[in-house]
């Protein structure tokens, strides 16, 4: 069963608004067993508009359309599916009725133009709309069902829900999705150890791959006979992923890093502070970003003057001097320096240079030194991360995260 | 001049990821005067990338595809590129110089699948891509200019805007545009203001808004026979918004809250520090964004346990057990604790309930205390910011460096 979704709108073709639309209608219908092969957005003109829905339902069984619904001269959706079905625009007495009373019961006044709303092409039926003065519009061209919704996301959503999901035909197959979250390698690295398993678009079960600050989300798409069928194939993939991959996957759907270390340091009933130069205050704000956080977080000494390393942490003004702030004492001196301070069981050190300035040969763009200090352990690493000061903090501030993650759990597999 | 987009990738077709990077192109392309007609999102097989790029090459002068020059089997654009010329791929010894280098200065192992990257289609050239692996492509199908980009949106904005812009054929329409930046006031409070300027789709000018974070953008486009007529026409509409709006205004396109406040620093030659509680390091994360940021910031204390605020930051125990952490003193004292602990002659502080849980009939979920501290001053601001616990984030640490840059303002306006 494939899919075709149409945008209409200039709005969404000269880039004023992101289209939100498609994705959402995109995951609705995957998860109804209707598979989306492709979006398509045009303007606001009903000849563009015919023509997409043409092309659309000779390639899908089902064409889903959004946008031009509205009132004003510009809604050409219902003109070009008239165009399509070779019919003409009629009112639909009932819709009109709705229309009315939808003013009515606002006490505001019906416009002329709202009654263009109440047209929809001979032929076709309206769908209600519990939300808007817009009525959907459901039609059969060719072999395939086109639905036509409005643009509004609110309102798209309250019809699909209400309404589209009985028009759509049943699908043979049922659908499951898993997806494992993967940190600490390359995507190129990652397609050595488990390249076999991705790229297969024919058979039951598609893995994809998306990247996006260091973070590999693994999605696992199995199609089969019935929901267990299919569920018992994303979890053969993920059992054969977490083979190959061990502690590099950090969690599922909605794990980060955060959620991953907060969850082990709550079951360890232990506490984590921080020492931030060069994130400047994003590791804490990962952190904080999950209600909770005090039950684990005491707090980030953001120290970026070399004076308030000195003065809060206590770095050596001698070491400073020495070293620069961008080495590999100072990250160990800063990590010891917050655990002290805040008196808790971890603490996590990040200084480096996230540029774009301030690089130099032995110094480059990109370095950042992350320290890692615990009950029986102090350590630090020595990384270069690629890309802009926002990615090179980004991954920085992760990779930070995952060092303790992987403590953490290194810890809890040798504690006796 | 028409552009037509194509954006590929599973992710985009089923779902998964809402497609930004067609709004971005398109307003990029509109600013340079080419209109976007539509956009089209295929899924990872090259039969439908090449019958795409057939499609778009035939209707359109510049055809803009995004997505699939990754190293992995299903990144599927060069083989759907190679199909539409009638050519093969071979191996550009440049791109693969290149590859290799990026590889080698960041000490990894570059894997066999990297090499892929370095294939195009013969007859097609590659584009440089200075911060990731994958060059981009441009080629000539028909009459028609096909320029191939990487899918990430930061890869692709910077090969963009590096290279892409010089390659684009130039435009007989000129269009202006000027983006105005308000922070301050809620968005159907802006429109009693300004609601007359907003809204004409047909004219020579239009404005438009879009919020997002309490942070609400004004962009007004504007046509005309040449870029100095355009320019004049969006020059007296920001006139007129800047006569309405004052310091409710807090800049163009590029500003924000922080990047305004450093200008403001650095032409002072003062410095800032911060104290942060329920913004976990938020408002840190914004100022050190912008390189360049240690010319006037400090540092941050993030005391998120309450023990943090009295060690670090000299809340006085009685303060926090008569008050509550979440109250006027506290940010009070805060503030200065900041000021005195990394001598800055600046601080602010944020303390309050972000939610989800914490709240009280008395002090509810989104309850923010921002103390403001300087050399002749000590305020402390209630708000009630609504929605959830990010956007709450958010807001209050935008409102707090708004209030610095407020007083900023009215000093240097005061001053002899």
């Amino acid at each position: 069963m494939k899919a075709i979704l149409i945008s209409t709108g200039d709005e969404l073709t000269c880039g004023r608004t992101v289209n939100t639309n498609s994705a959402w209608l995109a995951e609705k219908l995957l998860a109804m067993g209707i598979r989306t092969v492709s979006h398509h957005t045009v303007g606001d003109d009903a000849i563009e508009i015919a023509s997409a829905i043409r092309m659309a339902s000779e390639q899908a069984d089902v064409v889903v359309l959004t946008g031009g619904l509205g009132p004003t001269p510009d809604d050409l959706t219902r003109r070009g599916l008239a165009d399509v079905l070779g019919t003409k625009l009629v009112v639909d007495e009932k819709c009109l009725a709705r229309i009315e009373e939808f003013f009515r019961l606002r006490g505001r006044r019906m416009v002329r133009a709202n009654k263009i709303q109440a047209m929809i092409p001979q032929g076709a039926w309206p769908i209600d709309n519990e939300i808007g003065t817009a009525p959907g519009i459901r039609a059969k061209v060719g072999e395939s069902l086109v639905i036509c919704m409005p643009g509004p996301p609110a309102e798209m959503h309250a019809m699909f829900e209400s309404y589209v999901t009985a028009l759509l035909p049943p699908s043979p197959l049922a659908v499951a999705v898993k997806v494992v979250r993967v940190f600490g390698l390359g995507e190129s690295d990652l397609c050595e150890v488990i390249g076999d398993l991705l790229g297969d678009r024919q058979g039951d079960v598609i893995v994809c791959t998306t990247v996006s600050g260091g973070l590999i989300s693994l999605r696992i798409t199995a199609t089969g006979d019935s929901k267990t069928a299919a569920a018992a194939l994303t979890d053969r993939t993920s059992a054969e992923l977490t083979r190959r991959l061990g502690t590099l996957i950090i969690g599922s759907a909605d794990d980060t890093l955060a959620s991953v270390v907060a969850k082990l340091l709550v079951s360890r009933k232990q506490t984590l502070s921080l020492a931030e130069s060069c994130t400047g205050g994003l590791v804490g704000q990962m952190i904080t970003s999950l209600s909770g956080a005090s039950q684990y977080f005491l707090g980030s000494a953001v120290c970026y003057a070399n004076t308030a390393k000195r003065d809060i942490l206590g770095v050596p003004q001698e070491m400073l001097d020495d070293c620069g702030a961008v080495s590999e004492p100072v990250a160990r001196e800063m990590a010891r320096g917050a655990r002290g301070r805040f008196g808790s069981d971890w603490a996590l050190s990040l200084t480096g240079i996230a540029g774009p300035d301030g690089g130099s040969p032995d110094k480059p763009v990109g370095l950042v030194f992350i320290g890692l200090t615990g009950p029986n352990t102090t350590r630090v690493f020595r990384h270069v991360f690629a890309s802009r000061r926002e990615q090179i903090r980004l991954r920085a501030a992760r990779t930070a995260l995952n060092h303790l993650r992987i403590e953490l759990l290194e810890e809890n597999s040798t504690a006796p």
